[in-house]
């Protein structure tokens, strides 16, 4: 127990329970970056727990799940509904949605909530989906086909859950890129247009024809169409062979062209992207901190007793706060937390070291078990024998590694030659067999709890693949046996299961495994990508649906009758759309919508999907595909690409330096944690071994009493994410007796304020 | 005259003629940061300035010049020469880069000399041609026909001017970026063939067929090329179809090959390279700065005298010096420059201001000249008259301005309308004689020679297109009346001088006049990566014509004989090539292969273009085509994306901050300089005008008479060049009395020593 310094008088009560709860609710407000300012009377405190109840979170997932897969069953349907059940099931989720609303408000401070503009449009996109319900509801009663347009707007309740932060702060930075990206653009159209006007007057008169007989050139519209596909360079280099084959000097007008709009123009929109993606980023990471920084001195506040001239938190308030905040925290754990805050054990926590209760809590402390391997304890005459002592330091040598890569790599061999050799589906056991050995040979050496920790990714991911391998053979085998036939699906997932064994030839490049380490680090922020993407998709496929569906069918490809070639649609007759049998691209459901969508990010050929769907419908149609290249291959796709490149920057700075926050450093100095390092040469298991080990042996005991056997590994991992590495960059930064600027101007920072007022070297760089 | 200051004694002797040529050298090496180091004695000396002698920079590159276009006459060629002519010229080039490189060793240190590559690259590459000239040569003797690969090295000699600094930088940029490129480039191979590997498994035995009817997907290597290829997406969606027309989960597949290959590996290639980029531009910047303190002090050692405790140079010496080094100085900007070298105006300039006389001499002062109106002072009693001063009210409107953007808008509406009718004809008389007007009136309002300043690019731009429009037209007029036939080169280019115009509204509208300023400020930079490029097409053009010439032929594209519609070579029946038409695609001479090479990097249709060479000659000729892809598109490209990004955050960070160097500081205090600022609302030469004729009339006065009439501006639009932007941000950090590492240190200063220790908030963000 602590408390052997001299322990101040503090005439204080203890804390009321209301008082402790509500410093608990800034606590973990801090802790979790949420942004819920509330109200101190007591039922809005209890109002608060029951709002973030993990229950209520998951309720509310559920209905944003179940409200987005209506598109599934709507029309155009995967698996048609009729339209009361989904109608019916629309508006529970959006009572849901209105609850939940509710709820928040109630917790909020007026001002904050009407100020949060992912309220209002909550708000706005209920009532307009009740409207557009009402009227094609009754529409529907006549037997009036009218438009379900509000279901592109679904995904507005995706997008204002508290957990989507990462997909609005890029809908805010698409938002605020707009001013600057919109004068570009207008820049790059009018470019555009001089250019058509330029092609009309050189070649328009000439009479030139297309490689498939179409007239070249002679109307403006089409010019700037194809001009602005050329942008996306999607028909080059067809496009230029006209007036290429007249005169070798035509082709300067197309690479000036391509040099302007392709090259330059779509750099300066990754730019202006770029730019405004980091400033943004910046802007929101500080007022975060700040945000954190106040609600810290709050909750600060309410509990602080005066000893001598200063203001502290009492150690057994301190102690009942952490409680609360963190109810599994184990009690080793928060002893050491606390003699973290409490460095010189006087029995409180003064305001500086209270203020980083937060970030100590978000702190993964991973507690090290220094264990023996289970069989050296259950039959140590046999494990600890000189035959599997030898076996051990065999599977431990980096010769037994590098035979394993070399069967995989014989093994891709075999995958490669024919299959139908009986010799290689022998061969296909005996591979299998010796992965499964070399599982049991790791298990036998390694401390079986510490081979599958949480970081070892890499076994984690041969035991799994090796045992799905294993269960699909057998059963595809069984299957054959019994039934005498294969079942394709099974089949397909033994092929690719037996490929991706490959990829374990990875872990033992260390070059390779570096790469992979920053790309999986970067992952988790990559998936909200997926999340912004989602939204778009979702909005341009009900969009797509509405105008397209039914347009173009596909036929089983073997069909050659004259209805299959042109997609059962007779305006296709001859156009390229049907000559590349693009029959199965089109908007006839969901899935496939989503489908035609990655195609056309991907880009190359979107003009002859978009050529497609212009003729069976009309051509003022290709204004939908060119709005959707604008929206996401110049917006989106560009912030994708910022967000890669400023991780990796981050990833490559954190490399070369080696940032520390001070709890860190305490803990150190504490010695009881063991920074996670980089493993260079050796696998993850035996580093983690030796390391552990030899600090056990070496300097721990005499902290062992001390600390009660805890000890701690910084689940430093955390860190690398780009926001946390960022908030605790500009943390380092503040003051620590800072209490930043008030709430409110918290909340209106602008990112202009942020510019350094003269950059050094090293920053603008 | 200077020197009211007390003048102190100073005994020693004027310096020697010698000395100061010798000081003047190091000098002007700092200023224009040139890489000689060189021998003290006084023939050294004469040899390094008849070295940098205008003569004999001009003489070099004419003779590179020379030596890179001998590509066009030999075979394949698009002008024949035989053999002997254009050996004959080379030879002679070559002993031209000979007696430079003779001429540089003989004014370098030995050290310096072998230290730097490019002298070493000359030497072998001059061996290696000389070697394959002789090879060639008596092979043809005897009528055997031989590769001429020494042509590829040609760019060698053109990189390594001095004055091609950015491109060597690039070089190194790409050199050094390889090791960290070539690990991910690995892996991206790898993830391709775990991928091929998949598909030959999932669609190999199906049986399936493309559109055209071919195998789908059966065999290993051409699965691994078709992968390799819809990395670039150019055969997106078509590869997709028949796998995805058999099962929707199929698309699954290449939906989840485009996540990993195309979008995450391509920006983890454009991280890496710009990373490098980054890294290796701050390392070249610090070491320039540093040399040019080296110099400088070099030069203050030769000169210094001891006055009191500390050394200086005398104002006659330096007076001397400066003369040398800028010899077309004027004498009151010589006086300015004194004036700020010698503040107290104590007779002598100490070290620290010495120092920075290469970057004053930098600093392009223009006097600026507060001229009236030459009809002012010709015929006043007119210019002055009510009528005059009206129609000067008029020009300077705002009105003025927004009457002319509706006529050019018109105008854009009569080019677009058919000119056939002799109506529009007539109107683009009218509308070049309105254009002529408005030059003449502007010319009659602002006096001209500021109308034609430097600076003046819209106003320059404006008269030319008019002036050459109005020529052109005039011509056309004249030879249709004269011989009744039209010339389509005159007409081509009187109708794109008439859509030119129309680029006049740019300047009307602010937000477009920043972008398109930005632009042409980073345009000389981007120029260099133009060397860049044409550096590697020159090479791979060579390669290219040695593999590929005459192999396709181009016919008339009305023809349609058999042969034509094959490209004059049976082995592309049934080819894409031939059915897109692409036989003017060919590596028949140097322009044409340099075509093909931007379609290449344009990326769209390249692999049906390497198909088809490859059909003609072999199918490992696809190597070619990958090579040059990861070269040029995945390096050069990268590269210069790069190079866009720091530009503009070098352009963004310079409009929000106030960079001004201790010297420019000066020169606003001594009240002479007029700081040139963005104009914001209105024409240049209105901004101009006001702005000097105000600060001649408020506080020139004084000052006018005590430096003699001479008024100043910073052209301060140099230092927005992202080089000379980073040196004095670079310069600013470091101490003015560090004298920096010794030379070797310098010279071998790595990017690793940059790097911050512990990167702060704005620098990794």
């Amino acid at each position: 127990m602590p408390g052997v310094g001299p322990r101040p008088e503090s005439p204080e009560e203890p804390p009321a329970q209301e008082v402790l709860l509500l410093a608990a609710a800034y606590v973990s407000d801090a802790q979790y970056n949420r942004n819920v300012p509330f109200e101190t009377s007591p039922r809005a405190i209890r109002r608060y727990y029951f709002y973030n109840n993990w229950t209520m979170r998951v309720a509310i997932y559920f209905f944003i799940c179940v409200d987005l897969s209506l598109a599934l069953f709507e029309e155009p349907a995967l698996f048609p509904l009729p339209f009361l059940a989904t109608s019916v099931a629309e508006v529970i989720c959006l009572t849901a949605f209105c609850g939940r609303l509710v709820h928040f408000a109630s917790i909020t401070s007026r001002v904050v909530f009407w100020k949060d503009t992912k309220n209002i449009c909550i708000m706005v996109t209920i009532v307009l989906t009740l409207i557009d319900l009402i009227i094609y509801g009754s529409l529907e009663a006549v037997h009036i086909h009218g438009v379900r347009w509000s279901r592109a707007l679904r995904p507005v309740f995706l997008i204002s859950c508290p957990e989507s932060r990462q997909i609005r702060r890029a809908f805010r930075s698409i938002r605020n890129t707009l001013p600057d990206i919109l004068y570009v653009f207008l820049l790059f159209l009018f470019s555009v247009l001089v250019f058509s006007l330029m092609a009309l007057k050189l070649f328009g008169d000439r009479g030139l024809r297309t490689a498939e007989g179409a007239p070249y050139f002679t109307n403006i519209l089409e010019i700037a169409f194809e001009l602005y596909v050329l942008v996306t360079t999607a028909n080059s280099p067809d496009v230029m062979m006209p007036a290429y084959n007249v005169n070798w000097w035509y082709s300067l007008y197309f690479i000036t062209y391509i040099i302007i709009n392709t090259y330059i123009f779509m750099s300066v929109f990754l730019a202006v992207v770029y730019n405004n993606y980091r400033k943004h980023l910046k802007n929101e990471i500080r007022k975060l901190a700040y945000l954190k920084r106040h609600k810290m001195i709050e909750a600060f506040n309410l509990l602080k007793v005066q000893v001598g001239t200063e203001f502290v938190v009492k150690e057994a308030t301190w102690r009942q706060l952490a409680k609360v905040v963190a109810p599994d925290i184990s009690s080793s754990h928060l002893e050491l937390l606390l003699r973290i805050s409490d460095e010189g054990q006087k029995g409180h926590v003064d305001k500086m070291n209270f203020l980083r209760l937060a970030d100590l809590l978000n702190i993964q402390v991973v507690t090290v078990n220094i264990k023996r391997h289970p069989l050296e304890s259950w039959v140590p005459w046999i494990y600890q024998s000189s035959a599997s002592l030898l076996v051990q330091r065999m599977v431990r040598h980096r010769i037994f590694v590098w035979i394993y890569d070399i069967i995989i790599l014989i093994n891709a061999i075999f995958i490669a030659l024919d299959e139908k050799n009986p010799f290689i589906s022998c061969a296909e056991w005996l591979f299998l067999s010796l992965y499964v050995m070399e599982i049991l040979l790791k298990l036998y050496t390694y401390e079986p709890t510490a081979y599958f920790g949480r970081r070892q990714f890499w076994n984690w991911f041969d035991t799994l693949i090796i045992i799905a391998a294993l269960v699909a053979t057998v059963t595809n085998t069984s299957i054959q046996s019994a039934k005498k036939y294969n079942s394709q699906q099974i089949l397909d997932i033994v092929l690719i299961l037996r490929i991706l064994r490959l990829l374990r030839v990875i872990v033992s490049v260390q070059r390779f495994r570096v790469i992979v380490t920053t790309l999986m680090n970067i992952g988790p922020t990559m998936l909200t990508f997926g999340g912004l993407v989602f939204v778009v998709y979702y909005a341009f496929a009900v969009i797509g649906m509405e105008m397209f569906h039914s347009k173009v069918h596909f036929f089983d490809p073997n069909f050659t009758t004259p209805d299959a070639l042109v997609c059962g649609n007779p305006a296709l007759k001859g156009s390229a759309f049907a000559r590349d049998r693009y029959c199965k691209n089109n908007f006839n459901d969901l899935a496939s919508s989503f489908i035609v969508l990655t195609e056309l990010t991907v880009v190359n050929q979107w003009h002859v999907l978009a050529g497609g769907f212009a003729l069976v419908t009309h051509q003022a149609a290709k204004l939908y595909f060119i709005l959707f290249h604008a929206v996401v291959v110049i917006l989106v796709v560009n912030i994708f690409i910022a967000f890669i490149l400023e991780a990796f920057f981050v990833a490559y700075s954190l490399e070369k330096s080696d940032i520390e926050t001070a709890i860190e450093k305490k803990i150190q100095e504490l010695g009881v944690g063991v920074q996670e390092e980089d493993v260079k040469d050796r696998k993850l298991t035996e580093n983690m071994d030796t390391k552990d080990g030899s600090f056990s042996r070496e300097d721990g005991d005499r902290r062992r009493t001390a600390l009660k056997g805890l000890y701690c590994r910084i689940a430093s991992k955390k860190y690398r994410t780009v926001d946390a590495l960022l908030q605790r960059m500009f943390e380092s930064e503040i003051a620590p007796e800072d209490e930043g600027p008030s709430l409110d101007e918290i909340l209106n920072l602008s990112p202009s304020d942020i510019y350094p007022k003269s950059p050094n070297f090293e920053n603008s760089a």
